[in-house]
């Protein structure tokens, strides 16, 4: 009997708009962004809020129960806010999740009503996926409060929480309905992740955009010094090269051979090594620092170019050596290098590692030389220590 | 500062073949399924199994470890298959979707690995939603059983488990690998089981192609009596409406107004309201049988062919009347109109219910007269009670 083929092809569309003040009684944005299902309707919105925001920002509620009310014809508030633990913990449990689906049980979200999440991007990912699975999809807008969630991972299209000990073991991909990145939110942030957020856009530039690394690079000491001018400037530059990123290629990832992120592979690892308490960019940093040097030392980036790599991270402020670098399994294997062979079969397919030919220009290889990684690690834990004599 | 608008489209594809002994070893389809995700790699599958079907076939399980390993440059097996309740049962605790991501964990299944699921629609969704959010989606070939699954259920691009008491209230858009629709499983289904899954194809062939409802009409008799090659028609025909239909219209449900399944509105209510004890397809005649007399209350449908539409699922063995349809709530509305509410919530937006203007052509409409869907309901009952005194 004769075999049938399925295929069709589906279209995702989402704005990414950049504002201040996004809950100010005269910006019109967030109400303008709830779109009636069918005329007259009035939209049904769940906020969740990140409890790291909502502490810098107490008034944030309230605001938001005013910006409704005067919105009533528009949209209204289902139920109280949601608090969640900020960081990497809500994504380490299934408490949230549940939390957020018995909410939208208990107040009637339906898929053409709204889950508004505000916070990090940990809580984006943890509601993001709650949002993906209840009634199959629910709509989502995203609004990111911090560097990183401005410019990279609030702007995509996947969602996750951790299980088993595993980051993003659990998720689906998902675009949301709207990202709405309000530059207020930054001036709360602590220093070290309005840095942390400044290393995604590092590694765009790296792989993409040697435009961009030379702005970075001109503007690193008023970046380190939180001008929030430049940090505009570098957040929609960065947002704007991840969403082309995505869209070119495989936005759902199905191909055979997704070419890790740079710097990411051992970035990941170092995290769960150091137990989370280093920021994501943090290792992030740290990442792009080894994969430049490893870059230059099996001979396909030049010296001088990994030194203006090394040079912008250091001027950024970085650290680009932490003793977790170092650390080996029980078999006396590189524990980073046994975090490569996690991630890759977390991604499935052959192993895909992006490493530098140029500033601007990324370049695939299937194998990592552990003698050179390990190498490439002794040179930042040589450089980390001249740096200590020095001071 | 400009606001940034992505946009992109993916593509889907997947097979439906049609076989019989599919792990007999002169059988390569199973094997040609998969796929290697890079020159020389070998797949890994974990299978999941319905009980059900695992008590009717128990030689399946030594079938596959052999055509495994008659297979081994081709794929391995990642572990013992995993013993499913089958039924309703197994979507209504998070026991089983956990058991199958714990084994993702343990066997290393990545993103180009296979779940393989063996079952009935309820196995499948439930096993699909695991698959689908286990590292943003696993690879997963769904082997159906039942009727219902071939030419319905099992062919399409959901998946789901039930929570807060309702049905699929979690699960997530995620097309299949492949479908594999072997007819031997077929033969070990009881009466109520074949003659379910026939009640899909009804559905389809009056909202879709007058020409099927003929076939049935003629083959009613014959497919009641279990005949293999007219059953087989069906499921053919019924997938290829059913998948033309997924592939035609909004495949992931994104518009403002998914018209609910023809019959299905009452069908799902009265599931729950008789404890899952009727089968789906049991449910949905009912709900068939129901919307047609409706249709023709409302001037829609002629009397003439709204009695072929009821003679026909006579016909095949359905019962047309439970008493479950003329249950009050406690505020003393029908509680099948309740579920009317209910299910346009879980799909969101404007209730969209369809009709036929006649056999072959559905329409929509978006309120419901209760007082004729009583009579109708009415109608039915007292048909029911003829047909007694006539035995």
């Amino acid at each position: 009997m004769q075999s049938l083929y399925q295929q069709f092809q589906v279209r995702f569309q989402y704005p990414v708009h950049f504002t201040n003040g996004l809950f100010k009684l005269d910006n019109p944005l967030f109400a303008q962004t709830i779109q009636p299902s069918y005329p007259g309707a009035i939209g049904k919105v769940l906020f969740i809020i990140d409890s790291g925001v909502a502490l810098a920002y107490p008034q944030l509620e309230e605001q938001i129960q005013t910006y409704a009310e005067a919105n009533r014809t528009i949209f209204q508030l289902a139920g109280s806010p949601i608090f969640v633990e900020g960081g990497e913990a809500c994504k380490n449990t299934t408490e949230w999740v549940e939390k957020i689906e018995q909410a939208v049980n208990e107040f009637g979200i339906d898929r053409h009503s709204y889950i508004a999440v505000i916070g990090g991007g940990a809580v984006l990912d943890m509601a993001g996926f709650a949002a993906a699975v209840s009634h199959r999809g629910v709509r989502l807008i995203r609004i990111p409060t911090t560097v990183l969630a401005q410019n990279d991972s609030g702007i995509g299209v996947k969602n996750s929480v951790n299980a088993f000990n595993k980051k993003n073991f659990l998720g689906t991909f998902a675009p949301p309905f709207a990202v709405l990145n309000d530059f207020d939110f930054l001036a709360a942030l602590q220093d070290r992740d309005w840095r942390s957020g400044i290393a995604e856009a590092v590694k765009v530039a790296l792989i993409k955009d040697s435009a961009f690394f030379s702005f970075l690079f001109e503007n690193a000491s008023a970046l380190a010094t939180r001008d929030m001018p430049a940090m505009q400037q570098l957040i929609h530059q960065c947002a704007e090269l991840h969403l082309n990123h995505i869209a070119g290629g495989d936005p759902f990832e199905m191909g055979s051979s997704r070419p890790l992120d740079f710097g990411h592979w051992s970035a990941h690892k170092l995290e769960a090594l150091n137990g989370y308490q280093i920021r994501h960019g943090e290792a992030v940093a740290i990442g792009i620092a080894l994969d430049s040097i490893y870059s230059q030392l099996v001979g396909k980036l030049s010296a001088e170019e990994s030194d203006q790599i090394i040079e912008l991270l250091e001027q950024l402020g970085f650290e680009l050596y932490i003793p977790e670098l170092s650390a080996r399994t029980s078999t006396g294997e590189l524990a980073v290098i046994r975090g490569l062979h996690e991630f890759r079969e977390h991604l499935g397919g052959r192993l895909t590692i992006m490493l530098l030919e140029r500033i601007g220009k990324g370049v695939e290889v299937h194998e990592i030389n552990t003698e050179l990684m390990t190498k490439a690690i002794g040179i930042l834990e040589t450089r980390k220590q001249k740096t200590e004599v020095n001071i």
